[in-house]
Formats: C-alpha cells, sequence, structure tokens
C-alpha cells in the first residue's frame, strides 16, 4: 500500500506529552493511547478502499465469529446522549430477502421513470443491489423514543438520533471491510415496504438496509465514477475557511496544498 | 492491544478464492483487496477507542498534512448516487468560535430546563464541547440541491443525502482517531445561530460541528457510561431475525454466543 505521507504519526509536542504521561495509571483514561504508523495507515485503507457492493457476492457463510465483530463495532458507533438508538435485522431468510427484493424491483421500475431520456438506459442497465446474492441482509434501525424524550445533545438538533444510527451503519461498513466483507446500501426501497417485509413497529425508523458477504472483488473505485455517471469532485472545492463565503487565508492556502500532496490509498 | 479474536483473517474457501483470483490485471477491481489480522485490528481499535472528546484538548496546532488526510477521509465516505454532498467549513477564527461558543451557553441553559430536577445538577456539571480549546473547528453540512433534484438511490428515501453526510463525520471522527486526534461533535447548538455565524446559505443544511485537536487523553469508556448517566446496552437485546419480532433460531443462538465472546478493544 502507498502510505498517504511518511510524515511521522503525532507532532513533536504530542510526543513528549505521551512521554510525560501522568495519567497511565488512571483507570479513567486509555493508558496507551497512540495509533502508530501502521496502525493509521490500515484504518485509512480501510476508507479508501470501502466500496458500495452491489454485484460481486459470494454465497460463502459469513464465521460467526466475523458476524459478531462487525455488528459490536456497529453498536460501539458514537451516540447522542449515549442513547445507542439502533436495532440490527438480521435478515438471511429467502422468503423474506425475496420480498424486499420485489420490491427493490417495483421502485427501481418508479426511479427510472424519474430521469431523463438521456439516462433511463444507463440507470436500468447499473446493478443497484446484491439482496438476493449475499447470505445475510441486515436492517439498521432508529428507535427515538428510547430512553424517554429529553436526550442530551438532542434537545436543539431533533436529527441527532438518527444521525447516531447512520454512524452506526458506517462502523458496520468500514469493520466489515477490514474483515473483507462487502457492504451494499439499498436505499430503492419504498420505507413503508420495508416495515411490512420486517415487522418494523410504527414507532421504529428503518434507516439503512444492507446486503453484507464475501466478495469476487472490489471495485477499484465507486462504480458511478467509473460508469461516468458523476465525477470525484475536488476537495479544495469543498472547503470554507471560517465562513460560507471565506477566501482561503495563508494556512488555508497550505492545507489546500497539503490536500494536493495526499494520495488516498486505493490498492 | 488485545485482538477481538484469533480466528483468521477470512475463512477458507474466500482464501482459494483469492488464490485463483483472475482478475487481478483487471484495473477494474483491487489488485490485493484482502485485510490482513492487524490492519483488521488496527481498524477495530479505531473503532473501539474513538471517543467524544470534550475536556481533554490541547492548543497545538494540527499539522496542514495531517488535516489533508483526515478531510480527505472524510471526503471518500459513501454518498448516495456519489453525490458528495458535503461541504467542509474549517474555522480557526477565535471570533468566530467565540460567536459560537456563546450560543452553545444559551442552548445549554436551556437544554437544563429540559431535564428532570433530579438529573438537572448533573447535566449542569458535565463538560459538553471544546470549542474554545480545539484549535480547529470543522462544520460537514449537506447540499441536498446538488447535482440536480433526481438522484440515483435518493427516489424513495429522501434523507439519504443527508445520511452521506454523516457517513462522513463518521470518516472523520475515525480518521482523527488514527492521527491520534480528538474529535468532539457539538449538538447543542441552535441550527439557524450556526448559520448565521457561519454564513451558512438557506439551502445548506449544517449537518455536524466538531471540534478537533491533540488531547491530554482519550477516556477509557464514553463519559456519559463512566459517569452513570445510561448504561452500555448489550447487543443481544438489539439484535432482531428475519422480523423485528422475531425469535433467534439456531443460526442466530450461535450469532449471539458469538457475541458473548468478542472482546472490544478498548486500551
Amino acid at each position: 500500500m502507498s502510505s498517504p505521507t511518511q510524515a511521522p504519526c503525532a507532532p513533536a509536542r504530542t510526543d513528549a506529552r505521551a512521554a510525560n504521561h501522568d495519567h497511565a495509571a488512571d483507570p479513567r483514561f486509555q493508558p496507551d493511547p497512540l495509533f502508530d504508523a501502521a496502525e493509521r495507515d490500515a484504518v485509512y485503507r480501510a476508507i479508501h478502499t470501502r466500496r458500495d457492493v452491489r454485484g460481486e457476492f459470494l454465497p460463502d457463510p459469513i464465521p460467526d465469529e466475523v458476524l459478531a465483530r462487525v455488528l459490536t463495532a456497529a453498536h460501539h458507533a458514537p451516540s447522542v446522549g449515549f442513547m445507542q438508538p439502533w436495532d440490527f435485522v438480521v435478515v438471511r431468510s429467502r422468503e423474506v430477502r425475496a420480498k424486499i427484493h420485489a420490491d427493490f424491483l417495483a421502485a427501481h421500475a418508479e426511479a427510472e421513470q424519474m430521469f431523463d431520456e438521456g439516462k433511463r438506459a444507463t440507470y436500468r442497465n447499473l446493478k443497484l443491489e446484491g439482496i438476493l446474492e449475499s447470505p445475510v441482509n441486515i436492517c439498521i434501525t432508529c428507535d427515538r423514543s428510547r430512553h424517554g424524550p429529553v436526550v442530551i445533545g438532542r434537545t436543539h438538533i431533533g436529527a441527532m438520533d438518527v444521525y447516531s444510527a447512520v454512524c452506526a451503519v458506517q462502523n458496520l461498513w468500514l469493520a466489515a471491510r477490514a474483515e473483507n466483507l462487502g457492504v451494499g446500501w439499498v436505499s430503492i426501497l419504498h420505507p413503508q415496504a420495508l416495515r411490512e417485509a420486517l415487522g418494523i413497529p410504527r414507532e421504529i425508523v428503518p434507516i439503512a438496509y444492507l446486503c453484507v458477504g464475501y466478495v469476487r472483488d472490489f471495485h477499484a473505485r465507486p462504480e458511478l465514477e467509473a460508469a461516468g455517471w458523476l465525477k470525484r469532485m475536488p476537495l479544495p472545492e469543498l472547503l470554507h475557511f471560517d465562513a460560507w463565503q471565506g477566501q482561503p487565508d495563508a494556512a488555508g492556502e497550505r492545507l489546500i496544498d497539503a490536500i494536493a500532496q495526499t494520495r488516498a490509498p486505493a490498492r
């Protein structure tokens, strides 16, 4: 793997801090918190080689201990007020998956009609799910009333609980990539059909329907990028400094230069 | 670090598949996709030692190449229809941060009144943000109209673009942990005050306001858990099998047993 850079793991002052650490025996804190460069690069590798898998699933079963680790990772996502609002519906039943697949086909046909004629044929031919080919599907939900109506950190931004459940999705996705498992997020579904197929109560919000399994291959690039549907946007165009309309100051210009030097590991 | 288990990285059939791999020279696919156990464990370490940092920030500057890698990781989050709906407002200005901190104090005082009297004193004394102590704040937003009204995968679940922006938050958070940087998500803010402080246009949704910096310590456990505010829920209680009301079958029981054997690395 090409390392993003050869820079040291943390700047000098932070290293000195770690050496003088007087909290090493304090059980409230992590006794040995520093990541080394190899660990850091492994995390970046997961982030940059994660793909939304649709057409490459193998039917191979997922060992219980692997699925256990992946679900445990999802359960350790950040959550507003430590609310842990998620549930996980593990779907292996072929009959249940067939119901959801049938709803996908219906939604997909509706979606096709929403695109301009020029893009419609391209859209129709995209493989967008692996519901039946993957051995396990997982629906991650959000229970917005868990622990009562007042939640620390959700008092002024009501969607924070939903955001927490999405963080669980991304934890699961990255853990799966590190286990050499592919994940595909299927969102071309009618939420009500998904509720009915899984018996999800009215008050629970389905957040993500995920297909999980070993894969023949991981694509080098996101499939929609490779297909020319949309391009990767240049990150500097998405940066703002101190305000939306702010121009980069000297520090901003240095950051933009550093981004140009950053290579995403993508083997 | 204690490895989650000593199990091999992938099951036998998948290893065989990799050995017989006939796509190694096909540039559409990742030529060397398998993670080894050390890389996998590094990813789990980031997931399990990530904390929501409030009171431990150091003022040390973040090197440009580190911030560049962390932002690049966020930009490589999954996004619905490859929409990349995020922007990043990098806030270093003390004046801007002071405005946002003032709004935090106002929102925090309002929030306190929402809790039952028994919990109010505990709430008041929680340290919930590091806006001024951390050297860099980053606001991640979602541009819902990017690339036009019809987006692949957002045709039936309208919030998918917002979910994509949350995935960028979690990528940034895990990348930061691997760089030995702390991140705190401040959500006790009035969205309108945040918009005004940063000049965010009406049509752009602020998703997360993050404090980023090196830290004195990473807490061993989430602070709200350590403070006894809420407990970590047992993962098996959050699992469902094939349907919300479904009881675990033999495969489900084996998965629950495997979860009990999984130790989260938490050094």
